[in-house]
């Protein structure tokens, strides 16, 4: 086991399934038998539910079968492990698809372009779409096709406007729809069809400041420390699963829009982290909890 | 101008009133006649309230009259600058005097009590009042007189017990009652009566999780932080000016017990942090925020 | 005085010279004569050289005289209080030329450019010069001008490339010379020439890991923080005035490799957090020490 | 697996070896087979040694054999792995003994005997050798035996004392020697007896500041964060395996005289967090780095 890069070509496997005696040497006896050679492993028992979570990378090049086979036999080990067991198994020299929701801010979409840019993220973005027009010129410049959907104030032009944004996001069949700043409360059906894989951030430490001008809220109740929150859209507002979170310092002497100013990097590199976690398989969702495998 | 350290004699004057041109020239002006040598100032203007704050630490021999009539002159000064004006005056060769209330969780009591011992802190601590009796021993180890207070179940029994309390803390008449890990919520009449004086220690990063069992609320929300907030007590429960507040990382192994355990380094320092601004008078409350020249 | 923003159109005076008793007063009494409103002032005083430094900000429209008249009375006296004074001043409303030296790294340019055009900041780029091509098209974008200049290996052929450097840097007669992740040490006569104007981000918390190569020199060391550190360049390699550090966590997982990604983002914000000081004039040079008025 | 708190009556069991194909395998598989209910598992290799390290905690209640036969039968398997192999084995419901050496500043001592006293800790204090007098009572007031051993400042004397020091630690064959701001450089003879037992706190961020005064080394130096560094004792001053650092924010403001004070509360949270790590046997070494399963 090595390092949470992944630099090498590796397989990724994750199961959540009931713990039991002997589950962590049924995973590795299978791997073992196939030559597999494991760079990085990670387990987690919740006392609570008494569910085993894991999380392992191994060499592609140790894994004697091809990765349909691995897929299909470790499909067959998760399911003897429990009916209920979810597992993944990703092959790293495949990117992940993504589509990025903006609205006027460009600091988060700004930051997550010169990640991908920079071969920071096993991600490609298929498409960026904004209820604005503004980041338009940010996307374009690094030839990623952007659509303009403007929300109409309407409820009736709203859902419109939303089931546009459905359709071109769909359209790709992406695994990551990353909110970043985007400014229009996602209706339920969306969270919906989109769980586990809609990942916003919020400008605050929640769960303090739900809802509209955290950093507004912030000043008025006089925090000494402002904070961002990672976390997975779902139709409760502002309570989806967490996935990542940072504060920084503020004093009286800031206004709501120093706060503002200053929280942009908190929200930056909030996401920017929470987005990895959820791209390399780290992120496993248990209830209203993330377990992360950092 | 010089340092945060207050290991030389000084006099701290503070002062809140509305804002004017020429407030700061009236202020040194008037620090100047008197030879003053200012060691440390801090100014802050309130753009919402147009209310102005300072605080100025000079030397105790550069000033040329008493410090008796000095706090007599600078009063008048004050009271020229409004009729509200709120001011203070503090000779630092004077330690303050205060209160100590704890329940059976000794860790904030130990702290603060080796800080004492360190000579880190301009204060005198009267007494430790418990309503059990666990921390006698800590009390008593430094010389300090411990006065247990049970308190009962029934309203009746607990007003008669808090009646108690509040005569011991009256009669030290203390700048400071310091609320560390006390874990009774105290009387409007308490509040009001030490207003700006009661300094808590809550173990949350407020307003997360007010009220009772913080870290299982944070567990059950599955934050990534865990923080502490010193703030002064209000009748409205957890819900005062904040002084200090700080945070440290958590992750899904982490229970409750884990976190209470984790918790107690940020509780200690935070409370050890904002009582010392409070003692060394940084602080200056303006409605529910504060304004703290660190 | 109010906050730390600069939304406002302001002056902003800043003053270095020997302290003594009455100084504040004098410089007060200065500005109130004018009618000046203060929005913002630092004051601090170096106990071992008896030093004496401030920061003052004035809103523009309370100032009865022109910016020119106020410039010349100000520096009347700074004058006065010693012949050795430092002062500055400088309007709010005029932005700060400057130019960046980059290599092949991008994630420093394409932060500060984003903030650029985000209007974080009160400055203008002329110029971005490179040693490699490679960042040409991130420059553009912004629709700044973008010179490569090839710096070959022998110690000729370097200084002619440093000359080309310093003739186009000095074109612009930039304010700020920011390495944004510059890959090639400053002859010591250029040092001179941008003495407080060249702003350096090491990859490193100096003074450790000075030199090549920081975040192996670290995985060597087996620290578990690594950092970055914002400073003047001068002569001495890495051992200028630092203006601004942070820190982020690693572990024994970590590669060089990682840290380096890591260590992308606190470059950055150290980076973008110490440009903002010195143009807002926030900082001042005091031997080998900065004073920083946040 | 679940939680890293260490509640529960748990064997865990420590494994370092060249790593091989299986490892993991074989070592779940001989838990399993004894009934193993594994509550903490970590894994890492390093990629440039090839090193494999493991520690896994599993609950007492659940292993078939008795801890004397588990002993025997973990060596057997270690022994296999390599003939180099390292391994412990630890039951949790025994705690580790300890000695502290100190000289006169208590704020290390105060703060690790109330964590023990809280029962924090798997630690009992055996005694407290100081080469002052001066904190006795501390230790007394915990009922734990305190050595005064006088450092002449002559070779020979110091020597002496030395002998004197060893004899007494040794007496108790503790399990950690903890250095908790002992002003005396162990002779190397000591810190061989003594390796990977001897922990020492550095009131700097090493390796920034090593030897003498940090306080004072830092404020020369203009640095913007000071720190404190938890590792093992080894012949090369400040130069042994780090197992814990952390840092505050410090300003142009602070004297050597307040960063020492502010230096206190960092050297005391991360010499707490770094002995934990040790008593609860998370740390290895290899090489000068260390692997530490959180």
């Amino acid at each position: 086991m090595t390092t949470n890069s992944l630099s090498e070509h590796q397989y990724v496997l994750t199961l959540g399934c009931p713990d039991s005696t002997g589950i962590v040497a049924r995973l590795s006896t299978f791997i073992a038998e196939l030559g597999g050679w494991i760079t990085e492993a990670g387990y987690f028992t919740d006392p609570d539910s008494g569910w085993f979570f894991t999380r392992q990378a191994v060499r592609a090049d140790s894994i004697s079968i091809s990765f349909a086979e691995l897929k299909e036999r470790f499909g067959a080990v998760a399911a003897e492990l429990g009916e209920d067991s979810r597992w993944r198994i990703w092959d790293t020299s495949r990117h992940k698809k993504a589509v990025i929701l903006v609205t006027r801010e460009g600091h988060c979409l700004h930051d997550l372009l010169g990640r991908v840019a920079q071969n920071d993220y096993p991600m490609d973005v298929a498409a960026v779409i904004g209820n604005h027009d503004d980041l338009r010129p940010i996307a374009e410049h690094h030839g990623i096709e952007f659509h303009h959907v403007p929300f109409p104030k309407d409820a009736v032009g709203k859902r419109r406007a939303f089931d546009q944004v459905a359709a071109i996001v769909e359209s790709h069949n992406p695994e990551a729809i990353v909110l970043a700043r985007f400014m229009q409360i996602l209706p339920p059906d969306l969270c919906e069809m989109w769980a586990g894989r809609a990942i916003n951030i919020h400008h605050s430490f929640l769960p303090s400041f739900m809802g509209a001008r955290p950093y507004h809220q912030a000043y008025k109740r006089g925090v000494k420390l402002i904070g961002a929150t990672c976390h997975y859209a779902t139709s409760d507002l502002d309570d989806g699963p967490i996935i990542e979170q940072d504060v920084i310092r503020v004093s009286h002497k800031d206004t709501p829009a120093d706060m503002q100013r200053l929280g942009r990097d908190a929200e930056k590199v909030v996401l920017a982290r929470g987005l990895r976690f959820h791209l390399e398989d780290r992120v496993q969702v248990h209830g209203n909890r993330t377990v992360i495998f950092e």
